[in-house]
């Protein structure tokens, strides 16, 4: 049995609702925003910034005029904080590993215990599921229109890719990384889980 | 329970091993060559002919001298005869699902049948899997280095997608256009098919 599962999923597809439901299913520890709250007490940084500097490729948050160079990581304190705060998450998320059986939701979780060999799952839906799913949930401002709420899922998963890519020096969407690629607007992950469940501990 | 089960893969997948014990697990109707040798009949031209048509964007058959242009399919007896087989495909992948409950490969048969909404499997696997499994299922001449080999592989999925996207207006391996992405390299379809199988019940 894959003692490991990682999710990496779009924003608003319920790919965190997935992975409690698959963590609940197979008697496992569940890891996601608790990966922030440590890196944030280790750092002591508060957790909104890690947050920020998590979410973003490192490299756009400098300004432009500045260039880049070879000595980018050294001239660019954001850059230099990026890569603490990811050697952190790294051994952050091997402890957890190392801890007990998981799930761990995003985080480049896949990638940093590749060695594991983890069962790696990406969550995907259409715009209109996760637009619905984002109301639904209230997981951002209700005074979005549908045309800026569509705008803030692709920014959100645009940083998500950007940072996953630039640390693994992998693509973040791409099926060749992953095990299991579930279309959540079909498969809802009510279904999903209990099925999966039994998949994996067959594996 | 979702009635029609569609299944796209990367050559050398096992996507058709898959798509087979789906079906017996499921107690369900399998097509695939059938369909070839179906059109064969239907057309009076010969399985393998028709095999060459399908599996080949009909515009790249023209020759290049002669140019694109908007009468391109009256002018290119090629391209003529593969919309015509195409019509074919059609009406016979719309008979066999009208006929039974049932799994299809390949054929366009997702986009042919969408308004059904059928179960949309795409199947894929890295290519040390796929060169392997070519070699233990000798489905090309033995006399292949391992650099052709993957050649052949690739050139046998580029030119799936050519013939898909051409008639679906849609791509082929997109994930959007899936309702689930199986890494057949990492989830033996022995035990995929019967958890895929308990999934598919209970949609």
């Amino acid at each position: 049995m894959t003692r490991i599962i990682t999710i990496r999923r779009e924003f608003g597809s319920g790919g965190r609702e997935l992975g409690r439901r698959l963590s609940e299913a197979l008697g496992r520890a569940y890891y996601d925003q608790e990966i922030i709250s440590e890196i944030a007490q280790r750092t002591s940084l508060s957790e909104t910034y890690v947050r920020q500097i998590i979410e973003r490729r490192p490299a756009m948050s400098y300004p432009i005029r500045i260039g880049r160079s070879l000595h980018m990581a050294v001239m660019n304190p954001l850059l230099a904080q990026s890569n603490e705060i990811f050697k952190e998450q790294c051994a952050i998320i091997r402890e957890m590993a190392n801890a007990s059986d998981c799930v761990i939701v995003g985080r480049c979780a896949d990638y940093i215990l590749r060695e594991r060999k983890p069962f790696r799952l990406f969550v995907y839906a259409d715009m209109d599921y996760k637009l619905a799913r984002c109301r639904e949930k209230a997981e951002v401002q209700e005074h979005m229109t549908d045309e800026e709420l569509k705008r803030h899922i692709l920014d959100v998963d645009m940083h998500r890719a950007a940072y996953y890519n630039h640390y693994t020096n992998q693509k973040w969407g791409e099926r060749s990384t992953c095990d299991l690629c579930v279309n959540s607007g079909t498969i809802p992950p009510k279904v999903a889980a209990p099925a999966l469940a039994r998949l994996i501990s067959e594996l």
